[in-house]
């Protein structure tokens, strides 16, 4: 296998089989454009087990993930998709940057709907914000699939939010990242885990997600929180 | 009259009739969200004949706009909109803040088609950028007005546009503000002159709008640029 990129958190290798790749998990944790960058104890199992969980009950939803099989802990084998350089956000309840940009907000407030939001992909920018005009004029995606990747967004919202909510879990945001398939159809790519969710102890109020290490905690205290969402959504222990 | 508010550049002032009010056009300018401000002689006469001038055009073209008269040089009498508080910007030509969010076009570059943005009217959180989800949570219009909103930029981008290229200037972009009427229908408010549109000389590049002032230019600059513009969208000297 070989190396064909890697990323802040994950490293894709190419396979015989040109459809797929094979993404290894990594532990490295980073907040903040990647300016704050830590390892975090078994955080690529972790993250690897939650995605390919939730990914299998998004494909039973009709929502096509990139997800083939989890052959090794923290070592997925997804689909080859030619990636969209785009971060597709929705949101259920006001929490992180989106406090800056809407008045009338406080953290913790339920938004009347879910708002979706896309970012571009581009660390020196700060991942700015795009609307459907930018998405065209960049020719990142045409208007047909920019409707696709919303639908397909705020129907993971719909199959996630009652799902978490039986784990005593408030799913407050989330983040997608789109492909294409080798048919041109828009299929749900990356990840959805600890890094990717704002998930909140129902009881508690508790942080199950990365806010606690964007937030400065001790790193003893974010592997406890992985391992806390890891036992909620897979169950068990991450061996 | 009584005044019945003063923003930036403009004072309303309410009428016997009250499906109308009178807009007095102030000397005012103002830039970085107010932060820097200065008075320039016969500004305010010369953005009324402007927009003046191209409302009654663009009523020609269908787009329905507040203007009813302008009785005095300076002083507009317009229909009572209930003003939505959102600045929507056409782009045809990279310039301005967009050349910090969007990659791959450098100031001067045409956009493949026009580019139509919504902004929060909203000084202390910098006029952020909004997507139709955070219009629709913020109640600040619906979906439908949403759409009627960005033809009607559209529209006025269409005939503008060609409009302003006879008077040998390049409509690099423009910023419209609307209001309802009493029966709810989206209606062109505020202005559209020298302070809302980059208006470059076809010929030369020279910049013919308030970016002149926001570049810091001697004021006696500002209002010969103010008088430039005037003379070739209105025609002869202000009075």
């Amino acid at each position: 296998m070989e190396k064909v990129a890697e990323g802040k958190t994950k490293i894709i290798y190419s396979m015989p089989d040109l459809e797929k790749v094979t993404l290894k998990f990594k532990d490295d944790i980073t907040a903040f454009d990647g300016k704050k960058h830590d390892l975090i104890k078994d955080k690529g199992v972790i993250n690897a087990a939650i995605t390919t969980k939730l990914f299998r009950y998004l494909e039973k939803e009709g929502v096509s993930t990139h997800l083939v099989d989890l052959p090794q802990p923290g070592v997925m084998v997804a689909r080859n998709l030619k990636m969209i350089p785009l971060e597709v956000v929705c949101r259920n309840i006001a929490a992180g940057h989106i406090l800056e940009r809407l008045p009338g907000f406080k953290k913790g407030d339920s938004f009347p709907k879910p708002i979706v939001e896309f970012f571009l992909k581009n660390d020196s920018l700060h991942d700015p914000i795009l609307n459907d005009d930018h998405i065209q004029v960049l020719a990142l995606a045409n208007k047909r699939e920019i409707a696709e990747m919303k639908r397909l967004a705020l129907k993971t919202n719909e199959f996630l939010k009652p799902y978490l909510l039986k784990k005593e879990m408030i799913l407050a945001d989330f983040k997608l990242e789109f492909g294409r398939d080798s048919k041109g159809k828009i299929i749900v790519g990356d990840e959805l885990d600890c890094d990717s969710m704002r998930l909140w102890d129902i009881k508690t109020g508790e942080i199950l997600d990365k806010d606690v290490y964007r937030q400065g905690a001790p790193l003893e205290k974010v592997t406890e929180t992985y391992l806390k969402c890891y036992r909620k959504i897979v169950g068990g222990e991450p061996k």
